[in-house]
């Protein structure tokens, strides 16, 4: 099975899968240097929050095996200096100040500069490979859902491309397929970035799982004339009291799977569960209409004219049958 | 107020607003050649069922005038011949059809060719008339559900482009307006062709009502976080038992809308609705996926990769708060 890869640390260098060129061009960005790696976010050449956490921590290891000063203190000042810069290259990408904690919290514990080049390495490899993990428990207990000559809908891209491997949403379906059970998988654009058209369709495509897209508003009729067995989405933030936050679209798409009775799973790690805030303390990000208004550089209202860009949507518990987590598969809210 | 009229009969030519060129250009093509009326619709420079039917009939009326034949009955052929044409322009137009028989059952009463002439013309005339007519009076009625100071939301183009004058969602918003009453209409941008964001948004700015576009998939969202008053749809066909069929993307609109308890109305003349077949008689139209994987030419997802593409959505009579026609407003099914 050929899932793509989107980062990975080879022979002390950082490759990066190219995600502007997806899917047109399989283009990797292979750089020995941090700041080309804050350039791939800035430009979400890599994008995703797990993703972008991932090739933090990468980046700060080839930040440090850099490093030719031999005074462990004055090494941790240019560190933590550096884990600034990545601080401001996507303010509110969550995953990416994680990512930098770890690393400095590791940091702290070595004993002079070649430990801490090493720690840095380290902690930044288990980064990539404890998400990695995570998505790979997620898988086996997401695949018990997806039924052999099934189908399954999805949003967005929660997949491989998203994450260190392996994705989220697209994890049980990964699982399934590796242990032989067929299925298709429907797949909505999402607008306005098509990241489902563009790199859903994509992976699943490279890793030869047949797929089908769809445009975002095509959900009720596709439920009413297709039989779609499981709808699989992925989750930027779950609150405390079971509000699942993700892309726009997520919570049309559940009230119509409830009215068609499709199960609707949400697939997120336990670090997505924000156990601290309930709903009313959420923020919706809204973003620069500009960003909905053009299509490949064309406008599509009439000048003048402007938009709303919400760039998340709100489901409440009682339409997400269950989260498929690392730990297993729980209602919302979870009770702990 | 200046809403944008679609087609005219000016002078004895006919003259479209060229809706291939909305909403970057206003330009019209004025013509006396009903062979160029035929190419206007098969390349869809005319779309939306009513207006295609005026169209039909004015395109009857152009050919009429220039038969030089004086003998009635080979000037009847000829006009048969040329309806045959108009039919094969697009064979799924339901109103292009229906004009065709006005136009032909009204030829059948002439008395020589002259009053032909007259007879066809005059017929043409009246079914644009007695189109614009619905609209004003499904303004009418349809204007009483609009608040001062509130907000509407709308899907597709069932405005003024898509019919003779005034349009039908459009209708009790263009009549709420040149009433006083002042609001702000939030249009869906109807993916793949964009109606909303192109068309309703362009005729509702030329009017001067404040108009906003959004994601398809943003409705969810946009009514948890903004206050929607109304939704009203255009339908392209209501079944006896009481089935809304219209554009992809109502029958999500009205599930979110039931989930915030906002008013769910569908506007359209009498003649949409079809008394003789239910739901399950009716074919909803699968097209090429083509159309939804590119945008302006550019293909959205990886080769190989296909696509589902159904034309039209099915929204049940119980979503439907009311439909508003020309009689006044009815709850679905509606008894007769």
């Amino acid at each position: 099975m050929k899932i793509p890869r989107t980062i990975e640390w080879v022979d002390g260098k950082v490759r990066i899968l190219n995600q502007l060129k997806l899917p047109y061009k399989l283009e990797y960005i292979e750089t020995s240097s941090y700041k080309r790696v804050i350039r791939a976010i800035k430009k979400m050449e890599i994008r995703g929050a797990p993703a972008i956490g991932v090739a933090t921590a990468y980046g700060l290891a080839l930040a440090v095996t850099k490093i030719r000063i031999k005074n462990l203190e004055k090494a941790l000042k240019k560190l933590n200096s550096i884990a600034k810069e990545f601080m401001e290259s996507r303010p509110t990408a969550y995953n990416l100040f994680w990512a930098v904690n770890k690393i400095l919290d590791a940091a702290k514990t070595a004993k002079n500069v070649d430990d801490l080049k090493d720690i840095v390495v380290k902690k930044a490899l288990e980064i990539a490979r404890l998400d990695e993990e995570c998505n790979r428990k997620i898988g086996e207990y997401g695949e018990k859902l997806i039924k052999d000559g099934g189908r399954v809908l999805t949003i967005c891209n929660a997949g491989s491309l998203a994450t260190s491997y392996y994705g989220t949403a697209t994890a049980p379906m990964y699982r399934a397929w590796e242990k032989g059970k067929r299925f298709e998988v429907i797949v909505m654009e999402t607008r306005p970035y098509l990241q489902g058209a563009r790199l859903t369709a994509f992976e699943l495509k490279q890793a030869g799982i047949p797929v089908k897209v769809i445009t975002d508003n095509m959900i009720g009729i596709v439920m009413r004339k297709i039989k779609i067995d499981l709808v699989v989405t992925g989750a930027d933030r779950v609150t405390k009291d079971g509000y699942v936050i993700n892309k726009i679209g997520t919570f049309p798409l559940s009230l119509v799977a409830r009215e068609f009775s499709v199960p609707f799973y949400v697939a997120a790690p336990f670090s997505t569960i924000d156990f601290n805030s309930t709903i009313d303390d959420v923020k919706i990000e809204e973003r620069d209409p500009k960003e909905m208004l053009y299509i490949f550089g064309k406008r599509i209202v009439p000048e003048g004219v402007g938009g709303i860009y919400f760039a998340f949507d709100i489901t409440p518990p009682d339409l997400v049958t269950g989260l498929i987590t690392e730990k297993g598969i729980y209602k919302l809210p979870i009770k702990i």
